[in-house]
Parts: structure tokens; sequence; C-alpha cells
């Protein structure tokens, strides 16, 4: 071993679904919207100027940040923008958990909150779900050095009550509490109301899932003006200009167009509900979802099996070998075609 | 105070130079390449597939990595990309920058450094530059955690011959070298050759300079296959998606118009060398830039009172208040027109 390789940090990195490049398969494996961004982001694509690339962007993100406090109802200084929503949570862990005491977030939750607490090194505790995957949240009523829930939660799909959500931030006055809000807009209850009556309540969110802009890496925290201050420091100490000037540009446009937001919604939703219902009648353990995904358990045959089976028709979805989990697959919900197409193709292989 | 406050991660962040959104300025204060990017990559942005962007871009940046690779005749492996030269250099401080003792760099050199330093909880120690700004090789063969040398040097614009950087490297087989060379297009001596020979180097590169792409932020370092993946995996433990669709597409068409980047930096050196004669007549002490920028003293004036009074012109440069550099203005090389602006605001105000 050469003496350098001492001094190189030691990770266990968060491993993602595939992205495979081929465009032929039916890719329900990493929570993707099927449709494509609102119209209003083709025009902001077309309409950027190229010759400005060679200027540094905005580093405050202006626009963007200010559509989204206009679209949100916040004030000024209350939203901060990041490469997706993993670099605004990695972001937050790094600005608010220099606590010695745990950091709290459930065993079956989103697998990269021990990888950002392992990199940056905070110690944490992960209190188990009940038996039907959720939250107890007497097990957040603790000493502790911040607490991480996503809800709804993922890979589980559940969403909780925004009242339990309101009780472990309110016991929770000395510490941050993180509520990462990715697929809220598929049916959760979000916890923005109680931004005003709890300073210590970030709420994260992204623009991966419900708008369509995964490629472009927009994510977003809404805060206190004192927390997202001491976010954007920390940004500011590692890089200053964190979103491209096209990620600005698309990413405000996609406020502009409520319409087709709304519709695109119902869309998945509605899908997502039939898509649950066929595989309730193939005596899949379907959990009800308020995501753009389903939690299923296949019981007639191995969730690892079924999910290699897939993968032969060119079917992907996501398998977590995790001891609570592995029996189930986690199924992106894609357009009613591709539902069918995953439908006929469990047929055929159970059948 | 309340009780979260504590455990807020303190910080005193980098100041990057004004962005001011205003088009009627002249921008000489971000180093910024007065020209805009390649044909190619206005091509490559009308050609984005818009539709694609709700998919997770590949998180391998496969395109781009591939393109550098070929670029610069490395062997697989041996490229990181990320969101800028700051996020990669960031994330090479956190990665191999994890020892007990000092990593070294000058005392005058890129602000960002320290901030980094700081911002990870990694000792550090400046060892001064020689009266001329110059790096004196023997600082750096002492025991220390790593190194960080920016070549050519920012805000002094000089640049290191190989052979010094070389025995800098070969004296600390047991760290990490870190060489940053955002400017070296410009006219350095880039480490690259050395690779070959010794594993504890990094080089880092980013298209905000010399490829006229500060706005969709693209940065990379080179190295042995050991060092990349180390970042990699670190970088896997943040965020697996960090560079968008569009930046890795764009970044990858500007490496294939060699002429047009040829052209550009040709045009960039001979008005820099034209508008350091100019100063120097004006009886300015101007270094020798092997950079898209001057660092030049104003012998008639107070630096920070020129650099206030070309501001009310709308001229832009940088001016930094560190002890040693507080005589100094950093100007970055404009087109010759934005040069001749300069020049005559200068006269106006000095004359």
């Amino acid at each position: 071993m050469k003496a350098w390789e001492e001094n190189i940090r030691k990770v266990v990195p968060y491993v993602p679904g595939e992205q495979p490049q081929e465009k032929d398969i039916i890719k329900l494996n990493t929570n993707e919207n099927p449709y494509p961004p609102s119209p209003k982001v083709y025009e902001a694509h077309r309409n950027l100027e190229v010759d400005r690339f060679a200027l540094y962007p905005d580093p405050a993100a202006s626009r963007l940040v200010k559509g989204l406090e206009k679209y949100y109802g916040l004030q000024e200084g209350q939203v901060f923008v990041g490469v997706g929503s993993d670099d605004v949570l990695a972001l937050a862990f790094l600005t608010f958990f220099n606590s010695d005491k745990p950091v709290l977030f459930p065993d079956v939750t989103y697998s990269f909150y021990p990888v950002w607490a392992d990199v940056y090194r905070i110690p944490y505790e992960c209190p188990p779900l009940d038996d039907n995957f959720c939250i107890r949240p007497e097990d957040y009523k603790r000493e502790n050095g911040g607490i991480v829930i996503a809800n709804p939660n993922a890979p589980t799909s559940l969403a909780l009550e925004r009242d339990v959500v309101e009780e472990i931030v309110a016991a929770n006055p000395d510490v941050i509490v993180i509520v990462d809000e990715a697929y809220v807009d598929f049916g959760g209850e979000t916890a923005l109301p109680l931004l005003e009556r709890y300073d210590n309540l970030l709420v994260v969110r992204t623009y991966s899932k419900s708008r369509s802009m995964a490629g472009m890496r927009i994510g977003f925290a809404m805060g206190n003006p004192e927390l997202i201050k001491a976010m954007t420091d920390v940004k500011e100490s590692i890089n200053s200009y964190t979103m491209t000037m096209e990620s600005i540009e698309v990413g405000a446009a996609s406020l502009e167009d409520e319409d087709y937001f709304q519709e695109k919604l119902s869309k998945v939703i509605a899908t997502r509900e039939r898509a649950k219902d066929e595989l309730r009648k193939r005596e899949f353990t379907v959990l009800d979802s308020s995501t753009n995904f389903l939690f299923a358990r296949p019981n007639q045959a191995e969730a690892q099996w079924l999910f290699e089976e897939l993968k032969k028709e060119k079917i992907f979805v996501r398998h977590f070998t995790g001891e609570r989990i592995k029996d189930y697959l986690r199924i992106s919900v894609g357009t009613d075609q591709q539902m069918d197409c995953l439908l006929q193709a469990i047929d055929r292989i159970l059948g």
C-alpha cells in the first residue's frame, strides 16, 4: 500500500439505478417521469443565448430562486437551489449535522442518507419502521443531532400525515428536521405550511420526478432565511457556481405552466392507481402509493428472480437487497402503455 | 442563540468576482473568455433532445469523459469530470487530504484553497512566495499532508517551468500533489507528461476560461486510475448525477473543433501582450502573464481607488485586499476593443 492511499477518504458509495443508454427498453427503475417537460421548457431551451455560455452563471441563480419563492408564496431568502435534491440534501447534512449526537432516520428509507452521514462522518441511528412500514413518531422524541424524514417515504411509497410530521418537528426544537418531499407532488401532504411556525424545519424538493427534468439537475430547499443563509455560506465555501445557465432558465420556465404540470401529475396518478389494481389482481401485495412508483411484493415468485426475468424482457425495475425489503420490487409509474407491457410481461413470466 | 445554531458548520465563504447582469458593462473581473464557444457547441445545443430531460443523465458522463481521454491521449479511467474545476478541486481536497499534517499551498494563490481546507477541517500552511511572487521549491520539501499548486498561478499570472513542478512532485511521493491548470492553455507548461511517471499527481482543468464555457460548469481532473476511482467513489457518495445532460453534450462537442480553439487562444494571447505593453507605457508594473489576465500595479494611483473609478465607468476589474497584493489589479483579457476602452478610461482617470 502506498503512503498516500492511507489518506484517501474511505466510502461505500450509493448505487443509483442503472441508466442503460439504449432507447428500446422500458425504464421503470429510477422514478423518472414518463412525460416530457413543459412546452415552456422547450421554449426556454431554444431561446438560450449560447454566446453567453462564455460567462459565469448568476451564482445566486436568482431567476430560478425568485420563481420558486413566488410559486410557493415564500419570502425572499427562503429558497436554496442545488444540483438535484441529492446535492441539496448532502449540503444540508454537511451544514446542519455537526453534533456528536446521532442523526435519526428510519431503517427503511432513501438509501443515500447513511451514505451522506458516512462521507461526512456524522453519527446516526435508524429507528425501525413498524411492521406496516410506518414511522413511529415516538422513536423521534429522544436526544439526537438532527432528523431526516422522506415524506412520502421511499421505497415504501407511503405518506405520513402532516400532523405526524408536525408532531416530530415540534418535539425537536433544538435540531434541524429535514423533510425530503421528492415525491410529494404525487399525493403527499406537504410540510410547507409548518414553515411559518417552526424555524427548525427544512423542506427539500426536486425537479427530477414531478417536473420531468432529472436530466437538468435541479433540487431545492425551503426554510427560514437563517437556514437558507447557512446553506448558502457552506455552498459558497465549496463551489460558487453550481447551477448551469441552462438549468436556471429551464427551471424557472417550468414553473410558468401550472396547467401542464397538473395535467401530467393527474395522468401519472391515474396510471398508478390502475397499475396498482392490476398488480393486486395478480396477487401482488402493493402498498398504497402517494408517489410515482409502486412498492410491490410478488407473492408467487421471488422478487430478485422476477427482477432478473423482467430485465431479460428489457423492462427495468428496481430491487433492493436490504433484509426487510428484499421481497419487494419498486416499480416506477410509466405511461399506460408501458405499464401494460409490464403487466403482460409479468403474465408471461409467472403465467 | 438557538440550540440548533450551535451545530451549523461555521465558514467564511469564498467571494467570487461580481456577476453584474447588465449587458452594457465591460466585464474584465472573472477571467471569462471574450469569445463565444465553438460553433460545434451551438450545434450540440440545438440538437439536444429536450424530451430526454425527463431522464437522469449518464452518471459517468461517458461521452464527455471519453472525449477528454481521447483529446489528451490518456487511458480509460484517467479522467474525472465535475461542476467546474471548483467542484473538482473541492472534491479532491475532501478525497485526498485526510492527514493530520498540513496541506501546503502558497500564501498568494487562488483564494479558494484555504476556504476548502476550512470547510473540510483540513490543516494547512502557506509558504510565502518570494519577493517576485515565485514559488520556492524547497518550501515544499518538508513533511505535509498534500500540496496544491496553481500553475500558472492566480492572481499573479506567473507560470512555473515543468521541471520545477516535477521537482516538487518527485519530492513528495507519499502525498497527493494537485496541479491546478485552470489557465495553462494560455501559455503555461502542462504537467500532463508527468502523469506517466508519478502516481501521486493530479492535474485539474476547467472549461471556464480557454473553452468559453463558464456558464455550463465543466471542470475535470486527470491522474492515475486509482486517484480517479477514489474521487469517483466520494462523488458517488454525495451526488450520483452532477453533470447535466446538456453539459455532457456541449462539453464533448467543444473538443471536436481544435482549429477554432487554437485561433481564439491566439487572439487572447495577442491581445494580452499588446495590453501588457500599453499598460507598461503608462508606468504600470505588469507581471509576465501566461494566463488570460494581467496582474498590474498602477504606480501612479492606489489600486483600490482605480478599481472604484473604473467601476464608475462600467469597467469591472478585480482587486484583492490581501496585504501582499493590495497594490495590484487583476485585469482579465477581453477583446482588443474592450482593452482599448480600458486603456482610454485609465488615461481619462489618471490623465
